[in-house]
């Protein structure tokens, strides 16, 4: 019934390849199927001065899309002078997200910054984003522990997220574009390696959903993030 | 327990002014407590071009707060020459709610905007301005088919928001600013008049949650929307 | 003669509610018949470079007006990314006006941002903004002298504005937009409550007129402004 | 007492070399004492959305100032990414003072923009820019009317501004920059060769003024403009 | 003696894939040592305006840096709101060097854009660029012309660049990062596949170069870019 | 054959007028035939953080047009709210042409602006900037000696720019704008006063050129570069 012949319930291919560019203190390029994310983790040793003095850390996140990641070229968001209202709210969800899973205590007080490329898009890029963010940002956090920056790990519990979305009247999982774009219902699950939320979005566009519906969608988020926690935790082991 | 006395699901004090303003096809001041908003309704009769010709109309909206609507005075937008991330992301939400609410065949080719800006604010400022809005729409709507321009209402089920989290241990309803600057947990739940989910977005910062305290944030949810469509009846009669 | 029905010489009715939100040092939302706007007036313990360590304090204004005070809406100054040339004269005649009616040795180094934003618009906005940001400063000024902060009141004479013009041939005190959208020759007078003169900004747009003519708008807007001074005494008694 | 020892009511010398570029329509280089002006007119065949198709033309005009025109240098605007308060108010007083002389159905529907930038500065330069500006329009429109395209001339009477205001006490013309830097109260009048007013702006900063002052700069304004118009139309004879 | 231990003539490891992205008409990621640029070509159906209806076709190319490309995290230039100056220059440069090597005529009235990505950075970004950028743009004419709207080619000699510079007192061949950042005299040929030259630019920075000097480097240069030649035309072959 | 009837290797009249303005530390208006660049020199005690203590100074420059510079009006970079990237490369150009013939450490920690302004144009703007930019630099030099601030002089060798391209299948030196917006091929060329290279730029647009021609342009810049350093000889003696 999808148009890729996936399952209901079955995730695309998922690929995370660690040490993509080499000068970030952690890199990854994560692929869902057709959708790549470049993801990178900066350390700096200042943090924004609403926390300065605090003792605590923080992290942060950039996204932005290449023009032609997508089937037709969007203009490029430097040359048009701003970036769109879509790019940042997706950037603050990132950043929101992967801080929600950080001792930022035990982090001390230093920025991680996560930048997030996508190099091809096909669906789902918010979501893989959070997934492969994490795991550049684990890369980096590994750095600071080798080098003793840091003494207790503040990434005890994986952060990953996928999409669900009602299509052709089913709930399914991880959405690829052809689905998100007939999907009247569809949003993000984020969720820790341990099952605990972090956020939920869940919206419609000129359609509703049951609270039955949000439960089947619920249920679905679950298996897929538990997928995920697996391939991140294999790609940082 | 609450800062205000209140109970865990009680809402504020809840009113719509309606027609606060002459000049636009509706208007609405809406008081959730010491949170107001002034919405307003303006038709045109173009639509955007990517809808051109389809014969469906659009609904979309703009969020503002005045600078010294808070505590301490943000700076002016408009004079920092851009919106910033977080009003970029409310005006988008309150657009995307109301327009899955909308016969947008019913409507016919044209465009309603709605305009939100936040007078005075003390939490909860996007819900507010979503329940408000519906007014200042089903006003304007009111106005189209009293001209004979509308025949069928496009507008059959009211559209309202509320806000939900979990603040000291407990989840409550309508979060004011005291209890959402505390709060680890919280988000927004928009439905529609006859119990139906709209959006879902339910955030952690620092923290995490439940399914079960996401199953309990959602039935304070459903009780609030009720009472505030019997509000938005009351005022578009 | 006038649409109103005025006569030449009459002021629309004027109100001023004081405390009309709760978060500023002091508000005032002030009514020229249909023009109405929000006043709000913000203490800061900071002065602008330009004279950090002088002694003196500073007052400047901000202005701005929602999109559908109007009678077709206009595009949000936020949204386009930067305020209009209008709205920059408007601004900084209003921060000129003011201050010309403080002694800033003693408002001692601290800083009062009025904000006049426009909720209503039916000609004069500028005008009401003067007079009614008078308001507002002068609630803020009290505190700080209730407090103890300031000693000696550095606002002896209060500042009000009334707009004049030659409307179908006669001079005419106060023109609503209707009269302002038809006036060659219209401009405003910015006087203190002792009669003296702040400002004059008198043009003509496709028109002019003579030296005579100049002295009997001199004359209405003396008398509009002694009436207006009644009006902010009241409100702040 | 003038620190140029000018008399009360004495001009700086004045000079207008026309066709100081060779690419504009009309171009003028005008020499208040030390402040230089450079104004040059463009014809265009078109005219602003507003006025299409109704026969009438359009005067507008830009203004700018070098870097080091004066004598500290200031940021160049193109390089801060916009165009400050102070430029815009200038550039839409000249435009209005110019139109207010202009015959626009004479005009014929086309757009005349006249920019008016600052080589060096020493005070007055918006009058510069209006006397200067002027000649450049006149010596456009002549070029109009020699090719047949404008029958009747529609610039009847010169336009003409110069500055006036209280220094050390007394009322003088003209001033340059160690004055007006001094003056507390100062503005600008801007008339035709016929003695009309088009736009008076008078205004006080840390002070106010009597209306006895205002009559006598008045009178001061009368013969300042007297005399520039003789130059004026020595220049475009 | 260079850090790399390449002789002075010698090119970097060099390779170049295409398809590396599935949307656009033509994709490549070049790969000159630790240099790696992802090349896009996106065809459209229509040209800028001011060589509408004139039968030619139009190349134009956009550049872009990852923030985490570099060794330290340089700023988002779409958050910045504006493309830096070297940003600008470097997609002007690429743009024209395409262009050079074009028959537009036979191309027709279309616009193909190459979007150049820089990854990951070492020295050389805007030559990798041309290179990479004239595979990509290879990949979509072929496209063009495999479907029969491109009848004869216009791509007849392939364009690619080069580095050249003057390191610890040598003339070498493809700088990377370290010789870069201390040579006083660099720059960058652009040549043709049968040796003709498009652009050189060959600038000092506090140092100076002699006649003698730029012929050696301009022999570096056409060896150079003859093996990178070779490698274009086996990857589009 | 050229169309102002000059020989192949003959430049425009070229005259400096030094001090043209009263405020700059150096100013020259330069003129090569009908482009006029109006130069100045502004000296500040602070230089850029990133050369913050090294006790090096710096020279930059800033490059504008007025809008009737050219044929046609362009629109004003202030009011369109950025500098062009044809404006962007001019100005880097000019700053690091000037820099290559200045000794920073003999400059001492100081910064020293260039600003270039195109009062009329005819082609040649850059180099002629460069030029007469050099020309106000050692003027604001001369006062820093004159005055002790600067013992050595940082000037040794002068810096001159002049542009050569083939017009007509023939190489010709210093083109004005008819040939210019003819030749397929052209550039600029900066050297000093001993006739060593600082910069070469020789691009073409669609066309190319052969090593040939090169040197043949190379031969006529380093005879007009000779003539214009003669000029800046006796301007700056």
């Amino acid at each position: 019934m999808r148009p890729s012949g996936r399952k209901l319930d079955e995730l695309r291919a998922v690929s995370i390849e660690t040490g993509f560019t080499k000068h970030a203190e952690g890199s990854a390029l994560i692929k869902m199927g057709d959708t790549h994310v470049l993801c990178t983790a900066t350390i700096e040793d200042r943090v924004p001065p609403f926390i300065k003095g605090s003792g605590l850390g923080w992290v942060t996140a950039e996204y932005g899309m290449l023009p032609r990641a997508t089937n037709t070229r969007m203009r490029r968001e430097a040359a048009m002078g701003k970036q769109g209202g879509r790019t940042v709210e997706i950037q603050r969800l990132i950043g929101r997200a992967l801080r929600a899973g950080v001792d930022r205590s035990a982090l001390g007080e230093r920025q991680i910054t996560i930048d997030c490329d996508v190099l091809q898009a096909d669906g789902g890029t918010r979501c893989a984003s959070i997934t492969g963010g994490w795991v550049a940002l684990k890369l980096a956090v590994n750095k600071l522990m080798k080098a003793g920056d840091v003494v207790s790990d503040p990434l005890v519990d994986p952060v990953a997220a996928i999409s669900c979305g009602i299509y052709a009247g089913q709930p399914v999982l991880d959405l690829d574009y052809p689905e998100d774009s007939e999907a009247g219902v569809d949003g993000n699950f984020i969720m820790t390696g341990t099952g605990k939320l972090i956020e939920i979005q869940m919206s419609a566009e000129g359609s509703t959903y049951s609270r039955d519906q949000m439960n089947q969608l619920m249920d679905l988020a679950e298996k897929g993030v538990a997928e995920l926690v697996e391939k991140q935790k294999a790609a940082t082991a």
